[in-house]
């Protein structure tokens, strides 16, 4: 009846898969397998050895395995996927998603059989997409399959409305729904600060700028990085939700979740209200919508729609 | 140049006063000083000492100091004030209000040639009319005296709404105005699950139900323990606020501040929803209300004056 | 394959259980469960509420339940007893023994049925002996049976070396073996600041001084409170415990375990290094003695080997 | 009297700048500058940026700014340098030098105008000289110049002693005199493990091994990664000591500091104990060594001295 620590497994060892590793560890949630293919071998292992030597420094006891075989992932008890490639220049959309999704199957297929039991969250790109791959390639029930969009736009967001108002970071609730970026359908109403709704502090084009800032949030990153895309809060997104389910902590985050009859979608992957815990998504929130709220978000899961049709075919 | 810690001054070492300091030193908030009367002067140097001693096994550091003396606060960044007296069976409302009244005004006059700079947090019930006191007392800026209620009622609430719901309270944000207890001023609709305004997740009985409990918080506490009143909560909400100002962190919390204007009130101290930074109260957010809320405030409003009333006859 | 949190009992409501489960809930260690006698039912639950009521403030997510049912305990990875009474003036020291054995049995009995798989981790007085008891009701396997008493005195030892110093206590690592208190054996070799051995730093009779005060530590706080004893490094000491058992943290601490051949005693619970992590005392460390210190850890076992005499009669 | 928080710059946003300036921001130490060359200057804010999207997610209220404009690190409490290039293939040792001497001593010029009351942390290479240089340039009091290099390598030797016994990061202590890497003097008998010195526990071939490893560890990094150098480990190094220093924590730590007479060596940065806190380097420990420690402290100290001659010419 030996208590063990958890095991979390982070597919993908750029720096969004590291930096994830890195706070996994910091957090002492458990210990982390740092996983990439195997001409990515000996650098996966140098930067997960580089790790585990700051631990002492900040006294925190997990260890950080570096490896390209899956075989050290066994039994994890949740499994982040990171992997995929990029938007090259001169790439077509469709390439891209058809690259990605060939990358997605082959890593659930190894998840499948050394982790059957785990929670399984996708950041991979386009990511509403990619989740519905895993979940096809693993089997698994729906609840354990989990993408990631909705916590990072909406730590955008918050960051922007604290900025315009100068308080603290703690104080703002964002709340969106849909596809990530441009699909983007954030519900202004039920965001506030210190549970006052923005509309009462902020006038209507600065929220307007602050939205619209918000869906080319990645964009912009990109953009001032010149090379590579935004990995420090795509990171600390996925460690939170991670937290959700080690520590059964029943947050309530915008995930990429199945939906079967929820908002009137069926067999569609989308990024909505839940409550994250023990059990992974324990619960959709099922809101009412404005009809232009109902109408952005319908064209979120035609996009959505769209993509899968590029997949199957 | 030398950089020096923060120096936090607890008045009280009776049960919250005691908590608040521990709770301050585990933070590494800076260094405490808890003092209370010379008649009590062996039992604040017992618990300062103790707590010292679980310094090490919790790896914090901070030098706690229990003290009879005034001259051992010189120089406080912050001041709490938990002093005064609980009512006792057969004692009238005005008597309590009297005697707390003259024990915080003798507090303050040492705080004010002690520590002239700081900022003070009043805990003293009842608390309201103690911050007048306190203010008139310390003639400081209206901006460094301030009154915890809301921060302890919010936090019971959240606590009702959290489990009404089983989710997490990282997740629930509470809403009240006004003054303490039955005085308390909900505003249901600015309270909010995730972003999601509790009215949309729970029935309206329920919350009726919710807000009396959180109403009688303080009065349940009392039932339950028997001999006593409730300290971890209203340390924890000392703490947060004395955070708020240390890291200069704008925090958006209900605080006791004094009304000149705002919400049609003139001279007098109420809970509002403020920002609590570097600067103490940066900003009282002044909000619309409705008829009801209005009513509900005036009423709050004029409770707080009918204890000023005793106090200055 | 749902993840649970973990759950800890904290047998005995009074100041120092109180305290442990609060600081259990702040690190979300796990659901905390709070029992003492039924005559104690009500202040017990009004506790664990006012804890509950601070979470929102903290952050933190963890139930705190209080109750005088030990079916509300079924199941616990964690119990911690610090149930038992304080000498009383002209208390005979065997009738404290026997008074608490008494208490410690009948807690053992039913922790036995509710938590057959528990790690438990005693303190009450005599801790030596209370343990042995506990060990004898439990028939749990002696890995899973620890008493406290060396992170206590280590703790107390730490803030005098690092008071005399003027060091952070983080890199002050003080070295006891044996008994709690007048019979406890500290190795001034083995203690350390920041690596440097304290006999390079701090004069020998100044060293005496503190390694006197060391022992007297308890009574210290005891004479300063005038009534009770010490509460909040107790309670730090025991949710370090807790904390590397519930994390597998492998922590090298000071712990009370039953001895069968280490360092040539046989049959009897005694203060020694251990590794303590998942699996409880995973390796107790046998380290050479000087001659002096043999004579006092001697000195020490029979002073443990007497107080179990008082109750096997 | 408004309560500010403190300000941090980090020179130089490569890898381990930037996780520098994550860390401290994640910490709540204070508002970040993360500052590099013009050319770099769009990256350098698209870093800050993507961290400052993290924040709401981790809950911690801290600017980061990232510029290529000092006038943005005005009033710095504390100043971190990691700018400088790493040794390129085909490139001289003394080519190195004089290029990172350049670039620290330009640094230098202009922290010395902008934040003239800052307290200055080196990790650029090789830093023992590059501490000197700063030294040299800033012309602010040696308690204020302090270079980085043994916290790293102890860390390192405390995760392999930790790995080589299975024991918790926490309990491992070790220590380190001298330069950095193959000049590292490690002082075997004030390594311990929970206090106990690590050759009671460990083969003396495998503490050899474990020494060996460290002093290369670095270079154990470069050659696993391929394409870059260490940063985690790093990063949080120079975190500790900006903590030791606005906290005032009065760390025990081994740092470069200038030696005018300590362990026999004048004018002269070396790796020593010390305490680190609010004034800085507050006391450096000077402990008798063996003659085979002596005769490595002095290799060290030539090998250093031979870097100074290369820039000093």
């Amino acid at each position: 009846m030996t208590i063990k620590r958890k095991k979390i497994t982070v597919v993908g060892a750029g720096f969004t898969g590291a930096t994830t590793a890195f706070m996994l560890a910091q957090q002492e949630l458990g210990d982390v397998v740092l996983v990439d293919i195997p001409q990515l071998e000996s650098p996966t292992k140098g930067k997960a050895l580089d790790m585990m030597e700051s631990m002492p420094v900040q006294g925190a006891d997990a260890n950080i395995v570096g490896t390209a075989s899956y075989d050290d992932t066994r039994g994890s008890d949740v499994v982040i996927i990171t992997a995929g490639i990029a938007r090259k220049p001169g790439m077509s959309r469709d390439d891209l998603v058809n690259t990605n999704a060939s990358i997605v199957k082959s890593v659930c297929e190894q998840v499948k059989q050394t982790s059957p039991d785990a929670y399984v969250i996708l950041l991979s790109n386009p990511v509403d997409a990619m989740t519905y791959v895993a979940y096809e390639t693993l089997g698994f029930p729906k609840h354990r399959v989990i993408g990631q969009s909705g916590v990072l736009d909406t730590a955008r967001y918050c960051t922007f409305i604290a900025e315009e108002l100068n308080v603290s970071v703690e104080d703002v609730r964002g709340f969106v729904l849909g596809g990530h970026g441009d699909d983007m359908v954030p519900l202004v109403r039920y965001s506030n600060v210190g549970g006052i709704p923005i509309d009462k502090l902020i006038a209507r084009d600065r929220i307007e700028a602050i939205v619209q800032r918000t869906r080319t949030g990645g964009g912009e990153i990109v953009g001032l990085l010149g090379n590579g895309s935004a990995y420090y809060a795509p990171a600390a997104s996925l460690v939170q939700m991670t937290e959700a389910i080690l520590k059964d902590k029943k947050r309530i985050l915008p995930v990429i979740a199945l939906l079967e009859g929820e908002y009137g979608y069926h067999n569609l992957f989308m990024g909505v209200p839940a409550i994250l815990g023990g059990g992974g998504i324990e619960r959709v929130f099922e809101l009412e919508l404005t009809e232009s709220e109902r109408t952005a978000l319908d064209k979120s899961a035609e996009s959505v729609r769209s993509v899968i049709q590029v997949i199957t075919g």
